[in-house]
């Protein structure tokens, strides 16, 4: 990798790059290889996870059979990000690893499209969902990311972006957004006006489940500790708040689990006979109590649920256009001051996504 | 039946009327009985409906065990209360019938409720779906209805008003919304943004798939021959418009039929492989051609469905508070002015519901 | 109660006694008091329910509206009618009780009938399904059981029972088979052909999993402890058996639950990715981790499951009619020897139902 | 093609018939291109099909990258086969073409295998459902089909022979009894004991339909023109079969459909109020009225289904070895013989398939 700072690449020169200007030497090899700008995990520091961020400049992609390139125009940041650069859920033979899951960017074509993030097995045509399908992966995990000038994909994960979203706004839908548009409308068939708990307000998938759940109709009421974040979330729509743990005025339709430990318990006593819990992550812990007496004697369902389809996304895009749904996004910035938009969400003092933007 | 013109009996007058007022002599008995202000199907005329229409005094309701009586404050018009008039749905020796099917009012414990118009047929305790129990009946069928003073029905049958509704706006969604929300919410399974064909814009049960569906954040496409009422679809939330019959941008997931034989064809043609009809009226008639090649071969599938059930009825009232979906009024008028209504709705100057109070 | 020593009233006798000899007083009532022989739970004792078991004389039922009598002709054992002699379940108010959830007999007009135990609450009419009402009971918990000449039930708990099936093996069907049915078939939408693992081979519920599993032609794996126990699971139609706990050959459909802590950990890594657990019982404790990462990474469900519906019911029993199955039945006696099968169930030493017969 | 008289060709010789002998010239090619032998359609005769049937050399398959090569041991014929060589379904540019669906073999590691004769579109990856492509195809209709010494196909569509199953009766299945297994089990959610109509008896779909869904536990009810047909179809396992329109003894939950006009009225009135027709054919005509009034009144669902998936067929065949279910075959022959065989299914003196063996 050829030592780029960020700190002496500001955003307007990085707007002025062509492509031709990037040509260059890479890995020793004498041939003119394309070269972009690029976030890139350099190596894994589980204790300082931004010390392993490196910045410049890396190989353009080259397009299998299939696969397409497209110019990126935004990007947002997950904690997958972050876990990357500890050295989780990757291993060091694919370093250096450009980061990011989620984009929007303009096709071959000059179409306006949305990246889906989700990359199947090759051997697995034909597996009727993605996200079963155990040789899948994310963006940036076996492939690379979406931090960077362009990126490569298959064909078929690019979703057109509706006009009434911008690059901005589109680019923070593919994880966050999708793992809750999946949750509570792939996991359970709820009527309109039914009534869901969300665990956790403040979490990125918490903040989308707030939103989307609002929009589709339902009722949303929201736990967390911290009583701004409850105060946040009535602001966007969550119908009540309440502290962790508390009793409800009534018993849910559903509960929507991101927590884990420190909340299971409150999700099974809060729901009706025959209600639904959906699940996708465990940030407090995986392993409570499971408490199986009462999941029969009440004929409750636990559903696990991660990330969503290419079509699911498709149809979350077109949610949001037709609802005016809007995600909350905490800062802009370009895609050269990216280490700043890591610390921000690594000292945990976001309300919504990070976006870069190119 | 008491003569009792309405012309005689202004709004004002009529909501002085105490319950003690109205004793006097009914059916020639000479016990006093409880009387009160109703409007009666008398009897049936088919080409001048209106003719059977009859405003006057008639015995307050004496709720058997596990029924109850409430106030009514709203109710709304149906097209079912012209075809009772007309002696469609309903056999002679049912008559006077007491008309409507949709009312709002004050329960006993002053609770402000909603009435469910589908009452089961009590040997049928247990039957899983009202709507499905072959001797069920909407009020005014079998039981006395809702444009009355009072009116007695099953326990069960109340739901609770949310506050954000009036009274008004409660009484017309008991049958029309309540139709169109399980045609788009109970016999499918659509993920929000999908996209949702609503054939015969124009219609009560259209329009309400339209305000409820968009609510959900679904695409919606409607047809229609008359642009004024395509304009108006628009105006309440519907996507595009399109003539009927009129080729479609793209495919779409399901489609919302109560047209019938002027549209079954389209309907079929639109659908993308694997997408659904919902039907809950033909109203330009019921036996088109099935195109059974094109249902099998595309995988279609055509769902029946009529009315809801109670706990979609709570349900959707829920969803109209948290949306903020509100049911399209064209005029709002006492119980007494109810032939106004009537003559509005058969002359077919409406756009909303009519709806009368007390 | 009368006095009425099981050992002195062989099932001879017990066949000759009419309604009308069984007379006399009860309760220090002077009035004549219709009697019928009954086995009743006359007290509680945790330690030696036998003890609390008793035989004799009880007052014929006095059905209420929309309720009906039958003349009992077999009637079957369960693990319920040990727990409720030990006080669990069941407060002692409502001692004494007559035991017994599984009945078949004739009814008034002389139809061989079997009888659904679940009785939903009279306040809960119009709930969809009774078995999610939480104010319903089972025979011998709130209504007097089916360890009786005579018993009365909510008409519409009767179900036909079809010829091909004797009253004896009918009245094993109402509640373990019945469990297993709505595990199987109605809790989760397995097409057939698919691998379904049972946990426990051996219980009454896991016994009727086998039977009904394979019956329906799904591949039955089954765990066991004891070797005799896998043996005769084969025996009766499992495809293979397995130790508990063992590596199985393949990732499995589904997992039919009733062990609990024994069994979870196995049961969620035996499942393939977007598989289900089925679990209706927790015999070995309630409380495993709930490993939510597992659950939410490989997209698995866990559904609670508790009895089934009369609807259910009814076609358990066409099911066994068309598909030749037969409940095991390990022994069968007259009522009056229903200590014997109370004994043999205490001791753990029985394979199939213990059958009472009248 | 080369002459190659199927008089002259007996089964003894066929299989003595190894690789290296059939190469030799085709087309006017001067290279060596090793052949094989193969019953094909040389061209099409609407009026006497089986004049266009011919036998004799066809080149060997060269895979492309994905696929792979089976050596057939058996291969059953198809109404589609006689369809192909009318001209109904395929174009003519597309001849000569390889006959035949259904084929059972070994592949390249000895493995014996099944076929799954739906190929979709190589640009439909990540196409859930591959029935749904509209882009897929049969083999025989894009690639050569199965009746041919080898047969390439993508990798994926192989699925296991079960042991218990022969290599004829194994090559029955891939499109007649898949296209009655997802009828029954994939497009309706029937518990077992439920009652089913099936429309048609002696039909092939129709034949599979009664062994299917008796052998998962349904009360299958048949009608029929014909008598012959109607006491086969018991002997098979229908529970009562009844003349065509005939009343039945109660309504039915679902109605297996694969003949349109002539039962389509029928089909309708035999359904219980919500109940299902899963339609995957209507060989009497497609355009009957479509009855509206009566599915919406009654909550009617009218389903189409077409073939099935490489998953369903996976199943499928385990369904059989488990259950018991071997198909009806009426006679099997050398695959040299084939004219005798589309004789048969010409005149339709039939009952059960026609399996080729090699």
């Amino acid at each position: 990798m050829i030592g780029w700072s960020h700190a002496s690449t500001p955003g307007s020169l990085l707007r002025q790059i062509g492509r031709s200007a990037l040509t260059g030497t890479v890995a020793g090899r004498a041939a003119r290889v394309l070269l972009m700008f690029a976030v890139t995990a350099a190596r894994f520091d589980s204790a300082d996870p931004l010390s392993a961020l490196e910045l410049g400049e890396r190989p353009e992609p080259s397009p299998p059979d299939g696969w397409t390139t497209i110019t990126v125009r935004a990007a947002s940041l997950n904690h997958h990000d972050v876990w990357t650069l500890r050295g989780v859920g990757i291993s060091a033979d694919r370093l250096p690893m450009i980061l990011g899951c989620d984009a929007s960017g303009v096709d071959a074509d000059g179409n306006e499209v949305v990246v889906h993030a989700v990359v199947g097995d090759p051997g697995s045509a034909g597996v009727a969902d993605e996200t079963l399908d155990p040789a899948r992966s994310l963006l940036s995990e076996r492939y690379q990311g979406t931090f960077a000038q362009r990126l490569a994909v298959p064909s078929r994960n690019l979703v057109p972006k509706p006009a009434a979203l911008s690059f901005e706004q589109a680019a923070c839908l593919p994880t966050a957004y999708l793992t809750a548009y999946r949750m509570l409308f792939g996991k359970v068939a709820l009527e309109p006006g039914s009534t869901i708990l969300v665990q956790g307000a403040g979490g990125g998938v918490a903040t989308a489940l707030i939103l989307l759940g609002r929009a589709a109709g339902h009722r949303i009421w929201v736990t967390s500790r911290d009583e701004a974040k409850r105060e946040r979330a009535v602001t966007i729509g969550a119908d009540q708040a309440f502290a962790t743990g508390a009793r409800l005025p009534e018993r849910v339709d559903a509960v929507m689990e991101t927590v884990g430990e420190a909340t299971w318990s409150h999700s099974l006593k809060a729901l009706r006979p025959g209600g639904t819990i959906v699940i996708s992550g465990a940030t407090s812990g995986s392993m409570p109590p499971a408490d199986l007496s009462r999941v029969f004697f009440l004929q409750l369902s636990v559903v696990g649920s991660t990330m969503g389809s290419r079509d699911q996304l498709a149809r979350l895009l077109r949610f949001c256009a037709q609802a005016g749904v809007r995600p909350v996004i905490d800062r802009t910035m370009p895609l050269d001051q990216a280490p700043a938009g890591f610390e921000a969400m690594i000292s945990g003092d976001l309300f919504g996504k990070v976006v870069f933007t190119l």
